[in-house]
Parts: structure tokens; C-alpha cells; sequence
């Protein structure tokens, strides 16, 4: 039973084949291999944007901060939930990225900015002139942190506040891929559609060893994304295996049905527990993440049982968690959880 | 005949299998799972350095960077051949990660300082006090740019004169293990017996997909390296994928095989070469990287064979080459090429 | 009727004259005129503090960047109050010279942190291990921006919490001499022995040219901060003109006399306004700056009476304002704006 | 007799006088004071460039660090003469106000770059596509290092070959108006005209307090200029008092006056050390600084008679020296040290 996150699933057994298959004979090196010839075609095809620019590399945190960088001066203000993965569990890459931007909190409910709290927050930040920093970007997290997510009306909501200050505005899409299939959503009509510049496409959490796509729509920033790439030590030699990786994800809706199938399996798990008296959900489930509530000496028997996963903070009396569903997870597993639950 | 360049070779079975092996149940993320706890055992062992702090990377940039940052202030000269990869190859990443330390080139022939170009760099950097920068750190390139390899006495006579201003000292080992076949020395003798502090050392290069383990022979420095590597985007979720290549490449002495390969068809091409009338090879060859300079017109030949490596600049009517032999080169390849250089 | 800033006041004539009497000859440039070891021995007597490292740069943000620099890690975070000057008024400055610390804001009514909260917002922070930003150091600004001031004891405790988890204290002495004045304490009760590790002691805003010293109490910083000070171009050349200013600033007790005043000014004017009726003061009045709120439509009178200062948001219906009273401010120019706002 | 630098002079009076003036009532601080409007309209005619943008802070080394900063990115190579105050007095401020760019050396005797030494350095970077840092800028300091004076026209020749690579072109002219006093060439010419965008005007060496303007030619680039200085710590609070020092300093030609009376010393100086047997001079003299290289025991025999200036290295049994002639150098101190030099 093992709901500590996403990232402790492994990989896809195609995209683990696509990259054993990629180990043949040489391949030119730093991004020139052929499979990312055909990624670069996937991507601008799956997100209707034939001239988007698009990079890969390993890590979701390098590609938040190589995005947010492109994208930001140095004494710019990047405003992003308060709960949100740049500001409080990259150890501060964003500000190292950027030489020294701020990260400005916006407040929301369920780990969601809304119009309101962004345009207030917006209006406190860079009317001082020269002596504050300037009202930089946006960076909307989608799934969120509190495993919400945003529709693409409320993600054009978001840009449009930012617009009218001309701010470019990031996605990090470390889950993308849940928060279409929870709104049956395109990637277009997520993105840039939705006024979105430049977007983090997760792989890594979603089935892969380890890649992420940073795909750029404005194809001017490319070239200052390239060099920062490099300059970040993110430049991979045998890029191929990053490639692979990708090719797979996006072949025959590999992404999808992942994503799919960790969405479902937090929804039961969701189900589940909506039914057990004394335990209560703090967000609405609409992804695969879940922050139960519950009585203390919950989380004892739960490990006696074998469960893992991460404890929250939670008021006197109570124990609080979150349940991470993973393309993995299975039905059994959940069942196991659930009746652990109920004991 | 691909000789352009060991990161256009493929993974060795062996690692690739590991890789595959390692996709097996959940796994503790970020760099806390279990394989990584062999990882670790093994350098230590490997090295005689029961002490030493071993972290992963998948990136040789990121690898030489983090390392230099973590032992070089911003206000700090960095010491190191005029050639080096750090110097000329990698868009400023030491300069990014270090907040802006100065590379200061050091001269020599066949790219290897020597104690009394190192002496004579270091005394004109540092004595105008608070005005220029301060003496930082000294990188040490083995195998170097040149294909030519530092001994371990070599080693420690160059460590030897920064450790008179007090200077920590780095080793670039991308191709470290090439440098131990050629010299048949030990990782100890190499490293910290010769007065090296911080080591990456390479796995990329010698047949695994993307690793390279940092070694700092001080721990006191591990923490830092730790929180540096994750504001630099490098720490990976799923970190068994690096600390599988790892494993797979210490054990069984496959490291060791794998370049000794590379090595063996470097000098099998070497050898063809010197026995060919107007080619003259420009650095000793000492592991697994030929730059051989032959008439004009050759390239044209080559190319027309099929050969692939890189060109290097030349005199009028005459051209230049690198070529790097890989742990996966064959010797029909070697003699492939001799045959078309022959015609 | 001038009250927009103790930053648009000139410079005592005292100060003024120092400046003219150290025009004479020649003088060792960058910090080693024979002024300034004089100016150290009058800073380390009236601090008490015979270790400690001084330094004088010209404008307020270099002495607090620098400061904060030299004291916490680029992955650290520095705890100042909400409005503290470093974390609105410098655009970004701390974060420049940290290479990317975090400014987190701590609560606190009138401009001042509360061990209560100060222990609180530490306690977010920093409990994440390696993913999230570091507890790096605390500032403390005194007066505040609120033109409260903080006593010693109030001073001990916030560094009390602060030590409990070994970190290093600043205090943002722009008006420093206005809160000894204040409170009537010694300048060594109210640093190192209420556990600040390094002052900004404010010379500008009360009276100098533009002056700052940086006094930090660990003299083991002081290499650190002069390299820090010359790379960010902060240290100058023709030094004695810092140096003279103040060693007026602090001879015969002028920089108290300054300050007494100035508080003495803020006062009458606190004890004029609060006998208005309809006019509310936000903030205690602790020194010389003040911050009414009144009906609408004062701004108008007052301005059509030759009135200057800051205006400050206001609910509907009425008016902010921040009166700062200076050095050269005279009780008439007091006496007119009451009368002015009587009438 | 005090040869040591332009910066152990104090300020001539009619600047120091223009300071005391200055501190008359109230002023708007942070640039906007009344001085500064009249300061901006002298120095845009004086360049003949009305739309020149024009900013004052106090240190030459925060002016070259700025100015590089606003023209060039962090991944960018500045080119500069192998003993350029910026490559080697500044302790790294350009690498760390640009975030990390890299000072590349261009070689030339006397000082100087010429367009050969720049092409063949220029066409050594940036060639390898994103493994190397990118062309930058270059920067040229008249008067040079040695003490050698660029022509307008050389000055052209130098920016030619910058802009074939479209590189912005900045001038160290921390002495600038000693170089337009040798070329008896208007400021205009030896600038834009000239093709520099940008230019370091320095006031401190030549006889003010503490004052550098920095003038943008190209005015789209002012607003990050100003952010960048705010966020170095360079904007000043009490503005007013640079202010007056400029506008001293370019009223009735003192500038212009006060670097032809230190020419003319550096001349006479040099004119009598030619006369001398056993006395080389290393360097043309073509403004105010000159560079000996006499006789072993010389520098004991004049330290006995009361001279200062810096030593320099030179080869055995020679010495070596610096000497610094100022606006306030007297003829008979330049012949003092001739008599002494005889004798």
C-alpha cells in the first residue's frame, strides 16, 4: 500500500522498453538524436502549436526554474499560490534561476489562486517605482498542491488578470496530464489558448524514469532557453534516453491512460472514504492526490498494516495525510487501504 | 565508424539491464533508496574512503559545477588549463553555480599544466588584496582535453602547489577511469592520497545512460552539496534510476573493463596511424582520444566512407580530427578507418 | 512645512564642515585614511565592543545587502517584518547580494515582529529538509516602518527565538541613534548585548551626506565583508569623505543631539495632532515619523499651504499620511502644519 | 611629493564648494532633485546627445559594473584588454553584477587593444553553438591602464569590428576627460560617434568627491539601468550632493581645466625622466600617468626624500614604479622628484 507520491512509482513498462530499444548503435549527441526530432513533431501536434519551441530535461524543478528564468527578470515578482512547489520544495531554484527574483504569495482555497487574490496581490507589488521589485510573471500549478484543479476558464481567468499588466505566464504542469483527463480538457485549450507562455509537461510522476518537457510558444525565448539550459548543467549527452522516454509517453495515449488510471484510483480511494464516518476530506478529490483528516492513532494502525505515506499536520486529537494514487496503484491496494480504514 | 565522441555510444547491457531491474516496486525517492545505500558502499570501498560523501548526478556539467560551487567562494579564481572543459565547453555553468567565481586559464602543452605553469598563474591572481578576486580552487582534468593523462605523482605535485596557498582541489573525472587503466593505479592513489578534495567522476562517458557520482573526500561539505544540488534542479524523484546505472557500473569491475576497451581501441588506432606517412598525431595518446592532423582532401575521403568524428582547426593544406574511441568501438572499426586513411 | 523624509533634509553643518576641513592634502585611499582608524576607535567605545569589525559604505541598502550577505547562504532565509525596508524598499537588493535568499515575512502590529510570531513563521520554514530553503537569519529594524521602536529587552527576545535555532541577527539601523534616543539605552545594550551579530548604523537619515556604517560584532566576518563591499562596488576610492562625515556624526554626541531632536519634533507634532479632533495616528509615535489618518479632503488644504510629505492609502472617506520630522525640522514648521490642519 | 594615484587627491575646491551650497533646504531625493535636471541637460550637451539617458552614482567600479551589466546577459563574453581594471581591479564586480558573464583578455601592447588582437579574440568565442558562453560586449578604457590614450578613431576601429558581431560597446572612462585632452577631441567624438553605447564618465580621479556618470547613448536600455543601480545599493538617498559635484565639475570647463593641468604635470614628469640616464620608460606618456623602470636602489633613495607611488614588479636588478600626476600636482612637486631622480 503505497500512496507516498508518484514519484515513487517506477516507470511504464513501454516507456522502460522505448528506453532499452533507444540503446542501439550511436546517436548524436545534446539534443541532436533523431527521437527528438519526432518528440519535437509529437508535442507541437498534441498541443495544435506548430511553432512551439520545445526542450527536455530530467528534473521537474529544473524546469520550473529554467521557465520561470526565460521568462522573468532578475528583480521581477513571480506571484504563485502560497502552497505552490516553486515557492516552498525547490529550495529556493527559482530565486538561484533567476538571479534573485521574488516569489510572491497569492492566497485561494484548496491550493487555487483566484482573480480576486491575484489581481490584489498583483496591486500590492510594483507601485513603488524604482524601489520595489517589479511585477515580473505568473505560475499556475496545475494540479495543484492541494491535488485541485483548475478548469481552463479559471486558468484563462488567471492569465487574463496578469495580462493586463503584461506578465507571461507559466504552467507548472508537473501533473498536467490528470488535469486534462479530470476536465476533458485539450493541451491546447489548457495552455496557450487558455493565455498560458510556457509550460512544465510532466513525465516523471506520470510513468516515466525521469523527463520533462518545457514547451515554449513563443518561439523567441528558445534560444535563451537553450543556453540557460546548458548553463544549468541540464544539457543532457546522451539526450536519447530522455527522448525515449517521451516518445513513448505520447505514443498511443500512454499519457493519458496513466493519468487516467491514477485519477481513478484516487477518486475510489475518494469514494472510499467519503463513506467512513470521522474522517474528512480537506479538498475536493479531483486528481490523484487526497488530504484525509482523521483520529488520532489512525496513522498507527495504518502502518501496522503496511500502509505508506506522507503524515500531515493536523489540529489536537487529529491526524492528518496525503494519499498519492500513482499510474500503478492498483484496485487491490486501495480496497487494502480502505479496509484498514474501516478496522 | 563513429568516432565523434564516447557520449554517441549507447549504454553497456549490463548497466541498461540494471536500469530495468531497478523498475521493480516503489522505491523511496530522491535519492533515498536502497540501491543507493550499495552506491555509496561501493565508492567508499572503491576509494579506500570510508568517509566520503557520494551524491549522483546525471550530468557531467552539473556534476563539475556543484563541485566547484561548493568549494569555491563567488569572489574566488577557479585555476584551471586554458583547455579545460569547465573553461571553454560548458556556457559558464562554474561562473552560474558559483555566482561568479573567474576560471583563470593555466598554460601547458598537450593540455596538462604543469606545477611551474600552475605556480606562475597562481602568483599573479591574489596579491592586490581586496581589489582582484582571491585564490579559490584548482580543477584538475584527467583524462584532459588533449586525450593525454595526469600520472597520480602528477597529480599530487599540482595539488601540492595549491595546497601551499591553502587551495582546495578538483578533479574533472569524466573520463576518470580511462586516466586509472592507462596509469594502473588505484581511485585512492588518484584522488584523495593525491591531495584531491572533490572528484566527479564520470559514468556517462564509459558506458552507462546519464551518471556521475561526485565524491568529496571532506564530509563537511556534503550538506552544502546536498541543498546546492537541489536549487540547481539536479536532485532526481526517482533517484534509483541514477543509483541503478551506478551500481551496475562498479560491480564486476565493469568501470574498469569498459574503459579499458576504449583505451585498448584508442591505441589500436594509434598505432595504425603513426605507421601512416603524412599524419602526425598532436598529443601523446594516452587513453582513448586521437588528434590526428593529415593532408587536405582526407576529410572528404573519410566522410565518404562513412567516418564520422569531429574537425579541428588546421594549417593551410593540412586538416585536423578528433577522434574518440568508445567502450562499445570494435576493432573492425578501428581497422575500417586505418583502411580509409590508407586509400 | 518639509515632511516627506529625513532623507530630503541636507546635512548638519558640523557634518558639512568635517567634509570641507578633510579636503586638505593627500589621504590613503579605499579605507585606509588616517580618518578612519579614528572613526574605528570612536565606533568600537561607543559600542563597547573592542573586536568589532567597521566599515562605512554610503547608502542604506548596500549596508543592509551586504550585511545580510555576508551572514546568510544563498539558500537561506532571512525573517524581517511584512514592510521591513529590506524586504519592500530595495527592490530586491538582499536577494541580489545573497545570490537568491528568501525573504520571509513575519507578522506583528505597529512594524514590529513578536517573539510569537517570529517563532511561528520559523517554524514554517526549514522543517523540509533539503527541499526547502534553509533558516538563514533574522533583521530587525529599528525604528521601524512603522515608526515604533523596539526596546532592548524587546530586542533580546526576538534574538532569543532566533538563537534557539543559531541564527545570526541584524538590526536595520537607518534611525538607530532615534531608538537609543528613544528608549534611552546604550548603543551596546541595545546590539550584541540584546544579541545582534551586525548593525546598520544610520548616518544619512539624520543628518550626514550619505553614510552607513556596518558594525559587525564578529570580527570573524570582516574579510568576507570587504570583499563583499569592493565586487559590489561599495567601496570608495577618495574613503576619507565617508569617513569624515562620520567621524563629526559621532564627536561631541551629535548624532545623539540630531536624533534627540528630530524625536523631539515627531513628539510635539504627535502630541499637536492628537488634540484634533477627526484625526487618528495609526501607530504609536515612538520617534519621528508619524502616519495620520484624516478626513477627506485635508491632503488639499494642507497642500495649498505649502505642505510636503507621503501619502498613504486610506478607507473611504478618508486620508493616510506619513509626517517625518528631521535633524533641521523646526518647532514653527511643526507649529504651522497643526495650525494647518486646524484650520 | 604624491604620485600615487589621481584618488589620493583630494577635491578641487570649486567642487567641494558647489557641495556645501548644495545642502540648502529641503531636496527630492533619490535623483529627482533640481540639480540633477540641470546635470542631465549639461551632460547631453556636452555629448551632443539629447536623448542620452544619464545617471550619477559614487564608486567608477559600480558604474563599469552597471553598465556592463544592463548590456550584456550573464552567458555573455565581455572583451577587455588583459589589464583592464574591470578584468582585474574590480574583485569579480562585473561577474557579479552580470550573474556570472566572463571577462575574456585581449592582448595588446601599452595597454591597448587593437582590431587584430579583438578580431582573432572574438572569433575564439562563441563558436561552439551553446557549449560556449555567447559574444557579449566589449569594453575599452581610455585612458588605458598603461597610461596610453585611444584615438577617436582608433576607438571606432575597435567598436567596427564589435558591431560586425553586433556587440554593444562599452568605455571605461574613469579618467575619460584626460583622453579627450590628449586628442583634443569633443566628447561626442570620442563616444557615440565613435560607436560606443555606452560610457563610464568618470568624476572621482579628476578631482571630485566621489562622482561617476554614467551615460547611455541608447535610451531604450535606461530603465533597467535604474533598477539594477537600486538594487546594487547605488541610488542615493541625498542625491543632491553628486548632483552638485557634476555640475561643478562641468561648469566653465573645470573638467576639462582640471585633466589638462594633470596631463600637463604627467608631461613635464615625463619629459624630465627621458632627460635621465638609466631610466626607461615602459609606456608612451600620453596623459597623466607614467611607468619607470630605473635602477635598483631608486626606490629607497626617493622613499628617504618623502616620494610615494607604486612599485612594480621588473626584472632583476631593476625596479619598476607607477607615478600618478593629479589635477593638483604642482610643478614643483614633479621637479622635486626629478631633483631627486638625479641625484
Amino acid at each position: 500500500m503505497f500512496f507516498t507520491s508518484d514519484n515513487a512509482s517506477g516507470a511504464a513498462p513501454e516507456i522502460m522498453a522505448a528506453v532499452a530499444r533507444a540503446n542501439e548503435g550511436f546517436a548524436r549527441s545534446y539534443g541532436a538524436d533523431d527521437i527528438m526530432v519526432r518528440v519535437k513533431a509529437q508535442i507541437r501536434q498534441i498541443f495544435e502549436a506548430p511553432e512551439a519551441a520545445v526542450y527536455l530535461v530530467a528534473v521537474g524543478t529544473a524546469a520550473n526554474a529554467l521557465a520561470l528564468a526565460s521568462h522573468c527578470q532578475p528583480w521581477g515578482a513571480v506571484f504563485a499560490h502560497t502552497d505552490a512547489h516553486i515557492a516552498v520544495d525547490e529550495c529556493g531554484a527559482p530565486e538561484f534561476f533567476t538571479s534573485g527574483a521574488k516569489l510572491v504569495p497569492v492566497d485561494g482555497a484548496h491550493g487555487k489562486m483566484t482573480p480576486e487574490t491575484l489581481a490584489q496581490t498583483l496591486g500590492r507589488i510594483g507601485e513603488s517605482g524604482v524601489h520595489g521589485v517589479q511585477r515580473g510573471m505568473i505560475s499556475i500549478t496545475n494540479v495543484t498542491e492541494a491535488g485541485t484543479v483548475y478548469t481552463a476558464a479559471e486558468v484563462a481567468a488567471l492569465t487574463a488578470v496578469a495580462k493586463t499588466h503584461g506578465l507571461p505566464c507559466h504552467m507548472d504542469g508537473a501533473r498536467f496530464t490528470n488535469s486534462l483527463v479530470t476536465t476533458n480538457t485539450s493541451a491546447a485549450d489548457m495552455t496557450w489558448a487558455a493565455g498560458i507562455d510556457v509550460l512544465t509537461f510532466g513525465g516523471t510522476k506520470n510513468g516515466c524514469l525521469g523527463v520533462e518537457a518545457v514547451v515554449i510558444f513563443d518561439p523567441a525565448k528558445a534560444w535563451e532557453f537553450e543556453l540557460r539550459r546548458k548553463r544549468g548543467g541540464h544539457l543532457f549527452s546522451k539526450h536519447r534516453f530522455l527522448s525515449a522516454q517521451m516518445e513513448a509517453y505520447l505514443t498511443d495515449d500512454l499519457w493519458l491512460r496513466l493519468a487516467n488510471h491514477a485519477n481513478a484510483m484516487g477518486g475510489r480511494l475518494a469514494r472510499g472514504i467519503k463513506a467512513l464516518p470521522d474522517v474528512h476530506l480537506r479538498h475536493p478529490v479531483q486528481a490523484n492526490m487526497l488530504f484525509p483528516e482523521w483520529a488520532a492513532g489512525t496513522h498507527a494502525r495504518l502502518e501496522a498494516k503496511g500502509a505508506a505515506y506522507y503524515q500531515m499536520p493536523a489540529p489536537e486529537g487529529r491526524e492528518g495525510a496525503r494519499l498519492v494514487a500513482s499510474w500503478n496503484t492498483t484496485e487491490a491496494e486501495v480496497d487494502l487501504l480502505l479496509d484498514a480504514l474501516k478496522s
